[in-house]
């Protein structure tokens, strides 16, 4: 089973679509288990036949082999503190790209003191894997299941194991192509790629996404 | 005219190359005009009938209508003291990614106190147009004419002529394709990109670019 932490906002969603799509059984979290119920619900009529629950964080989280870390950033040191030892020895996949918004300037990375989310998240899981991906996969087109995902998801992690399984999920979900991109201390400027896909797409009206290419 | 100042490495001498060949009269600048000559006539054996020549990097720059800076970027700040007053007025693309390299943990970007290299090029030329481009272009496949480029070139200014002009530059070169990337308070992003992909191309062994997907 994978949990979405933090998975009734849009990336959170869009990421379990699509894996129960691919036949994952799915549970999504949140602070509020009532919140994280509606969710599933929501997207139990996208996708009928699939495995989708609700729960709050610990619960969701307890029942995982993996879990995704989809929260806002500002809420990711107090959601693990609270769930290290219950995400001992799991995979904890980091989706979070530390931006800020300001009006007219659009979107800007966040200074994050352990150079990255992933980083962060790590040093506060010392039993866990953590893996960074997806932050560059747009939520409205994961959403959208009449849409063909296209482009790479860059995978970063200092666990062989961890990196081998978020890259597995990569290519379930289809058109997706996970790329190794190293070790969790390239994290920082994958999830630096976000705001600045944010801001494109401000520009072009567009979902943007990246690709690796020469690959 | 476009000169590449700090011509003499491999980006500048593959941009130099490239743009030669679509017809750019140009000219390579180095702290050393014999080594600039000699690069010019290194790549003139290899663009017979294009127009490249050498210089020091103030004559280089004196002489051309646009400036592209292809220095590494320890040189930038006592090359824009040098060249402040001949560069006011002119298009400066900068191609700079502060990086360092260290063994065992590949590529990092270099923490910059403006932001980026691009940024800190506006504040130290204030009466020139800077944008930031180019820097996520394998250097090794622009001096390999028999290589087809693609990806895409992220171009970030905050003067809407300098954005024009890199972006007409960067479809010179055939399948590469300027994407809009917003004001010069993106480059540090794109900038971050090219350590990534460093890494990323040490993995696989390849010459990496990106691709913006969705456009």
């Amino acid at each position: 089973m994978l949990a979405f932490l933090g998975g009734t906002g849009p990336e959170g969603k869009g990421l379990a679509l699509r894996l129960a799509l691919a036949g994952e059984e799915v549970v999504i979290g949140s602070r509020d288990a009532a919140r994280a119920q509606t969710a599933a619900e929501e997207l139990a009529v996208l996708a009928p036949g699939t495995s989708i629950t609700g729960a709050d964080n610990l619960a969701a989280a307890s029942q995982a082999e993996s879990v995704f870390l989809t929260v806002p950033y500002e809420a990711q040191r107090p959601l693990l503190e609270q769930l290290s030892q219950v995400l001992a020895d799991k995979v904890v996949i980091n989706v979070i790209a530390p931006m800020v918004f300001q009006r007219g300037r659009g979107a800007s990375a966040l200074a994050v003191e352990a150079g990255s989310a992933a980083e962060e998240a790590q040093m506060l899981l010392p039993q866990s894997q953590v893996a960074s991906a997806f932050q560059n996969v747009s939520a409205e087109e994961l959403l959208d299941q009449s849409h063909t995902m296209e482009g790479d998801v860059v995978v970063c992690s200092d666990s062989p194991a961890a990196k081998e399984l978020t890259s597995d999920l990569t290519r379930k979900i289809p058109e997706l192509r996970p790329v190794d991109g190293g070790s969790l201390a390239n994290a920082k400027y994958v999830e630096q790629i976000t705001p600045l896909l944010v801001n494109i797409n401000r520009i072009y009206k567009i979902h943007a996404g990246i690709k690796i290419v020469g690959l």
